[in-house]
């Protein structure tokens, strides 16, 4: 599969390119502003893997190419840029392609970190409302720590949850998201219950920020 | 310590009289709005402790009484009466007691069950906001599933979030909540990060109802 990470310089965008690129046989193809960022990032990742043993699969394209070549659509974008990144490739998002979010909206105060929930209910329903109503749109890898996922002599145990309404294309997301050394993908429900998965991110900053010991953590229910 | 729960009939009630009296030397005061059903529960209570060999310290009285013996006090009350609970055990909140709250305001729709967040931040901010501001409040215990809680046969690996401005605090209900078999407390902060720990709750929820096998969840963080 061909999977796009629009936003696959950031944080992380530069994590998930990285185990998908190790753990999975799938092609991944960074996506940013410019053709020239993506693919000196690409380069960069490929260097980064290198201790792995692989010839791994990862080109890097601006983010309307990215979409065009993407099978999957991976929106690691900032909220801020969200919209101007979305409806700047809107056009390419055709029916038999899957988008997937993973951001989250925040916001910190001398408290801690703090869900930023936008009015429609989330950042997934946001970029679903931005698009044709014939692309599906899950939401998944919201609550993965990027200095973790993007350092990989780290091994981790996290669990993803995958909210959405189409049966198919979460499927397709939730076998990816198990592919990945460590993650085991938890169904959520529909896409209408995305702001609970997404409100989950500050907490863990949160309680990062107060425990001894505990950056970067992940969350297992049991 | 006297620890009164008011609305200690109910489910989460129930579940933490139960192992509170189980697994720690403190006393415990269930609350109800009449001293007959609480009486009622308490024996009920005892009863089910008595295959874990215990002379267990349980009583049951109104709401009013059980905060004025109580030094801490759990308000595991419904969202839709917590004003008039609170507001009517209010002049008996003196500073030298601790108010913890483990409640979370949550409605449900064909998608799931969703948080529905109190205008002022969280429910643990709310009962801030009615009480004195000598009277700490801590929040804690909002993501245990009840469930299990009270089927003291379930063994359960579960953490529980505090949150909360007042160290000292903090701490007892810290240290309560680790005396119970199988819980881990982690400190999340200021009192106003309790919105990120109650929204948790439907998280749970929305899991356990999607998944095969997952009911009465908790979470672990790691």
């Amino acid at each position: 599969m061909q999977i796009a990470i629009l936003g696959g310089t950031g944080d992380i965008g530069e994590g998930l390119a990285l185990r998908f690129a190790r753990d999975t046989s799938h092609h991944i193809i960074v996506g940013s502003r410019t053709e020239e960022k993506a693919e000196k990032k690409a380069a960069e990742y490929r260097d980064k893997l290198e201790p792995y043993g692989g010839n791994y699969d990862i080109s890097g394209m601006d983010n309307l190419s990215a979409t065009e070549s993407g099978e999957l659509v991976i929106m690691a974008i900032p909220p801020q840029h969200l919209r101007s990144t979305v409806e700047s490739v809107d056009n390419s998002l055709t029916e038999d392609k899957i988008v997937v979010s993973p951001a989250v909206g925040m916001q910190r105060n001398k408290a801690g970190f703090h869900y930023n929930q936008p009015k429609i209910g989330s950042i997934a329903e946001l970029i679903d409302s931005f698009i044709s109503d014939d692309v599906p749109v899950v939401g998944a890898f919201q609550n993965l720590a990027a200095g973790k996922l993007s350092n990989l002599e780290k091994e981790f145990l996290a669990d993803v949850i995958v909210t959405g309404d189409e049966t198919e294309a979460k499927k397709t997301v939730s076998e990816l998201a198990e592919a990945v050394t460590g993650i085991r993908s938890l169904d959520g429900g529909s896409l209408a219950n995305s702001s609970e998965v997404e409100s989950l991110t500050p907490l863990l900053i949160n309680i990062a920020m107060s425990n001894d010991g505990m950056h970067n953590l992940g969350v297992k229910f049991q």
